[in-house]
């Protein structure tokens, strides 16, 4: 529609029926999206080959089915995050192909992969509480065209197998780190690596844990650097700029 | 320069030089502010005659001089806040026009003023120690072309004082209320008015004041409506939106 | 009754049966309300035309039923918010004409309609979860006899929105901006106008949002001048505000 | 039995079967509740006749049917505070006098009262909301012997309405103040009255009031003298305190 | 002058100048205070006897003096707190009898002394450092008449001492507990006594004390009924509700 | 598996097969758990003699039974905490002689006792909602050898009884002192005996007891020597604390 | 004194002057202390043989001086904390032999030296910044006769350093961790260790670290078993009670 | 020293004067760090070539100098962070090539230069008050190797500016925005680029603000992908973290 309007108007300059000036006058006051900004997202898109992501805490079932339901005809990768079961059974419903990470709470479907990066992004959790943020970044990741590899309940407390892993640290694209309580794996995994660490603190723990404040404020002021952190809980938001970082990383970019 | 680059382009395709295809390809790339964005905030600056504004506090002196050269230079109506008298040696160098309040610390210097409102703007402080934030305020409004009421030393402990100026608040464009402590003076004057109250808590108290915190909470969770809050100590923020509010409620806007 | 006990007093010092003095003596001692207090808020409610308003959380159906039907029997507007389907059930059952907006939590029902401002309200929500505390605003401005355009899912995220409907801020009256996470829509919505903007934080988000505290902070501390803030989802209280303004920036008001 | 003890060393002294510098050795490692603590105690609830109190919060009904049944038996005077229907079912099982306040969340019995106080407790509320911790308040002061007067729904929206009861303020033994939202009742009854003022914060409000922080901090920081402060919905403390103080301002205490 | 607009109203109406409808009329809208709020002011001060108090703190010493002044001239009991040397020196210029105690930063004169109350305030302070906050106490307590008794450096820690001095608490007519760090005093004090303790928390302590904060949420939760809390080093706050409460306590009163 | 590779390692140089140097080079580079790492772990628990701790919130009873089968499998000490009647019953299934303690929600079997300390670790716990935090503390000393003597509704508001227990606290190995609300028991008990105490902050309390906070800042802020504090509800870590503690103040550790 | 008094109670019991009843009346009266609690205290001190400890901060160097000239005269070991230089030239002068550690600020004299322990307390420090507090630890701990190994500057960020000392902490009596920012040292060292760890946040670190909250939240949430949290910055408090556990652990206590 | 330990143990194996399961168990107990820890870190800064970094606050200049002195003798490039002009007086005696950034605070010194990418950092800073933490993120990247690009003064309230230079964001290798207030500028810049954004909040503002948590929060909650969180002020952690995943993006790495 803005489209036609400046094609017109275009069509009017170069048909002499509107003065070069006049028609700068006109330019300089079309609101911004007229000049095609919905366009400049969808070139974002296709550029980037990111999934639309959906955050389904506080929408009904109806408005989530409704936004899949375009992604689904035009067949862009969708990534619903915060999803539970019931999401999932509308989703099915619109898309057979959609798959299903309960531990994430995650539904996807990806039409159009990314080529898979070289490195891998490594997601570390410290405890069997950790999982479900950890499988949110996991999920988020692979969505976007990463391969994942996993170290799980692996805290510091155990501080030896962390060592004994740490020679997979230095192959990866970038790690991500999840962790609650005091969230001191964040410090320990930075100083073990010169890769890029993404600490999420999670709400795990209780007391003065603060619902994830403890770990959070933990991972702020880690000594170690070379750790950037992440809201807690945010798995997809940790899982999302690995992803970034980790493509920048390899040859195949 | 930006503009001359699209005028070329339009004259361009003006002369068949460029297809409107083409051309319309171009626009959609062009970056925002080259269609005029500069003229754009200078049209606002025109069509308000508010001030420009210079928050002094983390600027040295140098870089104040200078941003107060280029006002004076143009002949732009300016306000500066949170400025001492060092600033203001300097300013006086450059305008020796410009004029000072103290209290208020703040310095301005009005080219063109604004017509003067119908209604005042009433600023209402708690207690003595609150007065520099109430100044900032009355300054602030006063620059964008208010009358301004002051009423101060009016606090609820002496609640029939303040009663007995409540007729005063009916005839107000608005009303800025500036307390520290508990800050309860909002929610009363809240209680006898029905025009519109813009509360500013201050820093004044001691202990579980907490720096203003108190007072912050408290005027938020008043329970008189027509209450609206600014951060702590911000007079200018108060005194700008009750100036804004007031000439809306005049005959002369 | 009391008038009586003045009017006495009065008659009395006509009547040279009390002393001048004595009578002086007597008037300073009568409790306020005695001269009327109750016909002064009656005065202003009359004045104002502004609806009584019942906020329903935490009282009783039956306390809530009861004060619904003094308002219903002496045809006052009045507006309930926070109110669920089954305050609906009886507000119905008393005044059928009486009007719900589930996803606003409002009831309300309006005898005396005031007539309708020239400018708009305008309510800006940055994400669909903000939609319920919106809608408070923007029913609670209607009652009150304000126009409103609603702009929603708005989010800073994709700016170019933004600044596409840019234009319809400059036209309003007030503009309401409700956002929760980290708030930043006022902000940008405060640099993009100059007209007032009333800014409601919500409890939307997780984490370090902590129940609305980070959008309230961020509205606070907001670099645009012309913004003030209401109570994290206090939709209701933005929307009161903002009518009050609005009706004062109108012609006809 | 430790009284028997002790009486029996100081026997056996004068009998001359312990001497005076082995029977100071024993009483000083005599634990001290041997002396007769309980008696003290016991003493001490004799001489003020307050009831004992039992905080029913976190203890199971059974644990609260023994304790009560004890001080039925021993027809001591007794209040059971947080204590919901079922608790009640179970004390009228044992004592068929006990008196129930559901708003309250008060049981009590009154084996031997207090003779009552001339000056009243005088309870004020904010808010419909903020009804159950002043009857709280009043059922303990009325345990106490204490005359209550209550003054419900008189915020300070509605200033005039306070006013128009000040005179009963002063001659109230004590005046509690019970508010949420942001307190500020509080300052304004401590402003109109030399009287002592017991205020309590109740966690009644939204948002930034964050369970009644903001009342708290408010009631802490008010500039009215004459103002002491309880814990958020501590009815109970606030009507003790009160009582206590009221009985010492009376002439019958 | 209000007073005399009032006379003459009230002396057309006699000499039947004024009806007594139109008499009705104006005095409905006289501003409060033109009824004599100033004397009702002035009654309650000559009623109490209480000194008028001036919070020094954000007060430059002109505007003590001009204060100072004329309470001095008007022979106004009076009381100054957070009053260094400097403050004395200008208040000693004024009234040469004016008395000061630098460890309570307190300035006072007392032209009409209060009767003695029988019953003493006690004042108990926790630490050394608390003294400054105690003596603020003391002074306040001692200006309104009451005798003080001070129990200083009686922490918990040395609970055997506080036992040893536990009988002068049940005389008292009010207790003041100061008390730093975690605050605990006010709980072992208002276990041990049945009389009103008014608990101050101090700023004394470091780390996470914040500033008193652990203080007073100590006092705050404490589990012995009959203590109420003031502001963190509001050791005037304290002395004042413990005078008043003291008075009330005496046959003298 | 690794123990084989270096044990290779060494015979070839024996053998003459690899040079000293090249070996030296090898060894540098083995993962550090490669190097017996496991068995360090393994010798640590066989000397400890301490049960493996299971912390079943936020684990499936899936995961937990199958953690409990490898305990029972091994004959493996074991404690399994925060532990509902719903893991009882797997539990119990895979080991019929399990034992549980439904207050302290804590399951455990001990197949190799530890022999029992000397000195018993003393409990001691302010009000009756502390006990479940403060039985958790004693089964964890218990499970870890500990004879354990408890001391409930011990509070300071009748510190009559505590002074009457206080020579327990001089013969304890260890104390832990369990207290909600203003949590002043630790100072208290810290100030009578010279033994350490453990203290643990419960989240018992309302209002401004904000679920511990107050509790457990009063107790970090103790005025008296030789108290260390626990996370919030921490009864667990404070048993395992008190018990290593103890086991070291004892003859027979 | 007061043991006179009883004294005399018991002769006169002794030679019938007094009858027991009498007597005993007058027992359960006496003030606590009189029964020997100044003794007792003198015998706790003669048990323990720790030092009496002074902390400064707060106190005039007049005070001070006047509190360790009665230490000095009494020969009792003697222990001044959080004191400067001006502290150390008043106490040399009352005792030449004084002791003064710049770092730790403290000052102490030592008549009566404890035996030494057999097993160290271990002091670990993570940054350079915090050894003021671990030099305060170090210098408790030797005052109350334990030996003391210092492992400083060992942060988390370079693990392999405290992998290398870990054998060191096996053999501590008791560990002393000192750390700023995010504190995780102390989970660290939890991890290595099964011997009691005290931990000790320091307000080193700037932004979100408040002032030694972040590392505190952290310590609190550790999910190492065996560590036990000290209030921010409090060295004391942490040396202390590793001697007091450290000389428990050890043959010679 | 222990590497000739080790060489010895090998020695004695080739030589057949220990046995392999001896050698075997020596091994098990050797610390690590004996097997080359200090190499192992060589190692890395060796195959990063990123500088030694002194962090100087809390730091005697004598220890810093100390410290540059072996990294100047050793050629090891470095940078210290937190410098004032005193420290820089220091390092340049010790190497008269070291450069310095008085508005960074910062000092560095590259002997060994990494090549120079061909993505530039843009380090974007919102006012004139956070460059100096902008400053400290452009200097870290230079000395790791990055081009930069400074994009200052350009907060949301002007957001027509941020648009023109977004084209800027998309070439970057890694974006750091640095911004105080309420931080909005990282969402508005993570809304308008794919490229990783590293958020930094500072502690510029006052009232809520509260030192830069409100900007923190705000930055945390931020509803655009790909922004990642440092620590308040921590311009260098962000340089750093940029810098990292810069290198990554580059063809050059």
């Amino acid at each position: 529609m803005n489209q036609e309007r400046i094609k017109e108007l275009l069509e009017n300059i170069r048909d002499g029926k509107v003065s070069v000036d006049r028609a700068l006058e006109r330019l300089r006051n079309l609101p911004f999206e007229d000049i095609g900004v919905a366009k400049l997202d969808h070139h974002r898109s296709l550029r980037t080959g990111y999934p639309e992501v959906v955050y389904c805490e506080g929408k009904s079932i109806e408005q989530i089915g409704s936004i899949a339901k375009v992604y689904v005809e035009r067949r862009v990768n969708m990534l619903l995050t915060r999803a539970g079961d019931e999401v999932f059974r509308i989703v099915r419903q619109i898309e057979p192909g959609a798959e299903y990470n309960s531990e994430a709470r995650c539904i996807w479907k990806t039409y159009d992969p990314l080529p898979e990066c070289e490195r891998p992004v490594v997601v570390v959790a410290a405890g069997t509480s950790d999982i479900g943020v950890a499988e949110e970044a996991c999920v988020t990741a692979g969505t976007m065209g990463c391969r994942v590899e996993k170290q799980y309940d692996i805290g510091i407390a155990g501080i030896h197998r962390l060592l004994g892993v740490s020679e997979i640290f230095e192959k990866a694209g970038a790690i991500v780190v999840v962790a609650g309580m005091e969230g001191a794996l964040a410090s320990v995994v930075g100083g073990l690596t010169s890769r890029p660490v993404i600490a999420v603190p999670t709400s795990v723990g209780y007391g003065s844990a603060f619902g994830g404040l403890a770990a959070l404020l933990g991972m702020l002021n880690t000594c170690a650097p070379g750790v950037a952190v992440m809201n807690i809980d945010n798995g997809f938001g940790a899982g999302y700029f690995a992803a970034v970082v980790c493509r920048d990383s390899c040859a195949d970019k």
